[in-house]
């Protein structure tokens, strides 16, 4: 038993997972859920994911509260919550954007910021909501805590004892360059996969450009089925991020293109075998 | 029986699973395969890829005869076989683009033209070699055939024959329409997946970055581990239309960029949804 009691903030994919992942490994004793939507909670309630639905109050007396909303939401829940936490409860949340969910948070928990621990769990799916939250979601995968200076030393063990026990490895990263690094290798291949599905579908003749689309296509853009409203969130939450990473991404492929007009071989050549190693590196380091 | 004598310039995953459908099917009596690597014909020999090595005077006597070697060879293996051409064989190719193609076999084969079927089989794997080779390759897959005005029609209905045989649904183009199409499909994303990886891989603090990569950017580079050598070569076999799909890709960037910049959240939620339902939309028809 890490923590008697847990409360979940927005009962989906997220918090859904989390908590059965926690149940199963007899982590915490009983697990509330807090949530605007009746049919999530009840959807939760059924199978499993919460022992009961709970109000603001009730959730602030809970040992450890996690957020699992979209980041833009941060700030306007823990005003509703912050009142009502009680001493030495731990609250942490899963953004996948850091540095706007620390000022968010520090606004609205004042003297209690001490007791928040910023975190992103690595893991997801295309599908959300608590008929997707499974036990295994983190197993293996990585989770980031982004503490601060001020952040309790007991609240980041605790926190960390939870991910563990819900099978992750937990890292720990400035939240500045939390947001630097998912800018580069997750918000980036997002809008660049968006962006290269759009200009096609604009196109007058985009059907005869689909037609021909085959497995390489699919890969790539994959992610372009991803929830537009979350990545729209995620977008501008680490905007100045995204910016750079994108500036940075627009400038090789200029570098590219000119490499091509001037049919330098040499150069394209030199491009695609720096990233097929740093690929097929990376792929053999992971697996 | 479709040919009783097939030859394969080029003994490798395309050419080798060409001969083991056709095979399989019973529609070839006899494979010849022809290379200059005589590792890879004693391999493609030891597979049953083909019944016996050749040379350019053998191959000419085949009905048939299959081009599966990068673009850019073309031209000179055309140039070696043209002399020792039979009458009435019928050439064809596996090449990512075609218009460049069909200049190199007119220059190459001048009055027998007619007997030539540019194609393309919109089927790989980032595997290559005899090794590789399947018979199960085609199945299901597109084969794009780019005749001329002056190709002979039984030449078209026989490739066009082979390919169903080997499980294929054959399709016509324009060869300068396929060019188009296939810069925007495949070798844009092929291109875009390998200048996000080697930016990423030119920074001095690179590690960070991959060490939080995840299954998104894994999908999404995925096509970079792909040949860097036949690559470079598709990229400037094709390189008008691969340049302007580079500025088509590059200014929906920029206006994403602008969306982005502006905290225009509707402009980015469009971009994300229109890229999304066109992604479903295709998927779905896909499969």
């Amino acid at each position: 038993m890490i923590v008697e009691k847990l409360a979940i903030v927005g009962t989906g994919l997220i918090g859904g997972s989390f908590s059965l992942a926690l149940k199963q490994a007899g982590a915490v004793r009983e697990v509330l859920g807090v949530g605007r939507n009746p049919a999530s909670l009840d959807a939760a309630l059924e199978r499993g994911l919460i022992d009961r639905a709970a109000d603001w109050a009730q959730a602030g007396q809970a040992d450890c509260i996690l957020l699992a909303l979209p980041v833009g939401e941060t700030a306007a829940v823990l005003k509703n919550l912050a009142p009502h936490l009680k001493a030495g409860a731990i609250v942490t949340d899963a953004g996948s954007t850091k540095v706007n969910v620390v000022v968010a948070a520090r606004a609205a928990l004042g003297a209690r910021m001490a007791d928040f621990v910023p975190g992103h769990p690595i893991a997801g799916s295309e599908q959300s909501g608590p008929g997707a939250a499974r036990a295994d979601l983190y197993q293996g995968r990585k989770v980031v805590l982004t503490p601060q200076a001020d952040t309790r030393a007991d609240a980041i063990a605790t926190v960390t004892a939870l991910w563990q026990a819900a099978g992750a490895q937990v890292e720990t990263l400035d939240a500045a360059l939390h947001d630097r690094v998912f800018a580069a290798v997750s918000h980036l291949p997002h809008l660049a996969a968006f962006a290269l599905v759009d200009e096609l579908a604009q196109r007058a003749d985009g059907d005869t450009f689909f037609r021909f689309a085959a497995s390489g296509f699919r890969d790539f853009t994959r992610i372009a089925s991803s929830s537009p409203e979350m990545w729209r969130d995620i977008a501008l939450a680490n905007r100045e991020a995204v910016l750079a990473e994108l500036d940075a991404y627009v400038a090789a492929l200029h570098a590219l293109r000119s490499a091509v007009s001037a049919e330098d071989a040499e150069a394209v050549l030199a491009i695609f075998s720096r990233a097929r190693e740093a690929r097929n590196h990376w792929i053999h380091k992971k697996t």
